[in-house]
């Protein structure tokens, strides 16, 4: 967190070596933002208590606390939430569509496969789970579209750094941790390298 | 559709039977926006072919095309994307942020267990299919979400139809035909009501 940019009464609860909460994080270094992390530890069903329930009927990090009584879950609609009237969120119609189709691809065709396959290895250790075949041969589909996009760009959308970007990153720069071998996807790691190099993007730390 | 109401060069590739792809035709039919269907069978294998996977490499039905080199899919994308400046995508920014909330909650908790549900009974005929059980959980689970947040709410986000509710009800309104029993859910049943009296909205057919 840069500190001191903004006052703020924002706060997150988030677990910090999950991609969706680590999402979360990278917009509010890049863009400055002052927030209280509440580090929540869905290992420990701390995501499922009565009390993270009435944040978040779907007992699932990240929510954001916008007020006192408002509570917005959802990483990517956080991050929207967040990055509005940013340069992270394209001002063009048409651009802005196009982040959320990522945005959407990323939830449904790419996080399924890559953070499950990672969750299954490093946080439970069930290497021999029967879906692993199935998540491997989607998740490297998933990459396999990333890689034919990056082909002819250098960000998902606008040409610069977006919140499209920032979903994708943060379980794409670990899939390695669920198995996948990158050596496969050469642009997906130079865009990896790419993002890196941006003002207050990070890698995801490990689980504690 | 309704007629003559805008010209426009605006194309959807598009199965009417899927509920993703209803989406789309509510948002065009409820905002009057002129548009050719070209109905593509994903059961034929045409969005498979070479050229729908030029349109979009990620193979899945709808596309919106927005002009001759432009392609846009993702539903819920083409839906804010259809949505913008007009009642069904909200002003406020918290607003929006929850309209998003709802979108990403279908896409990632509700879709992929009460509409895979539905294909495999409805499309594939596969009745003692393994992954029922999980189906029929989770997909229990996303209506119980949806129930709870009917308590106090007439629609998702913002008290009137938006994207939102346009995006819940397409495989909602259909969850009997994955074999989910909606006589629980009394506010979920009182909602799809609610919707289908809105002009525009419409139950999705049945495949052909």
């Amino acid at each position: 967190m840069q500190p001191g940019t903004t006052s703020t009464s924002l706060h997150v609860y988030g677990m910090a070596s999950s991609g969706n909460c680590h999402k979360v994080k990278l917009a509010l270094d890049i863009l400055g933002i002052a927030c209280r992390w509440h580090e929540t530890d869905i290992m420990k069903g701390e995501s499922r208590t009565p009390e993270f329930l009435r944040m978040n009927p779907n007992g699932r990090v990240p929510v954001l606390q916008v007020d006192a009584n408002t509570f917005l879950p959802e990483s990517n609609a956080i991050l929207c939430y967040l990055a509005e009237g940013s340069p992270l969120w394209p001002g063009d119609r048409l651009a802005r569509a196009q982040a959320l189709q990522w945005l959407f691809f990323e939830q449904y065709s790419h996080e399924p496969y890559i953070a499950v396959a990672r969750f299954l290895r490093l946080f439970v250790k069930r290497y021999d789970d029967p879906r692993f075949p199935d998540l491997m041969k989607r998740g490297y589909a998933a990459l396999g579209v990333m890689e034919t996009h990056l082909g002819d760009h250098d960000f998902f959308v606008a040409g610069r750094l977006t919140i499209a970007d920032i979903a994708l990153f943060a379980y794409t720069h670990r899939a390695g941790d669920g198995g996948f071998d990158m050596a496969r996807y050469p642009r997906v790691r130079a865009w990896i390298d790419r993002c890196l190099q941006q003002p207050g993007m990070s890698s995801m730390p490990a689980p504690a």
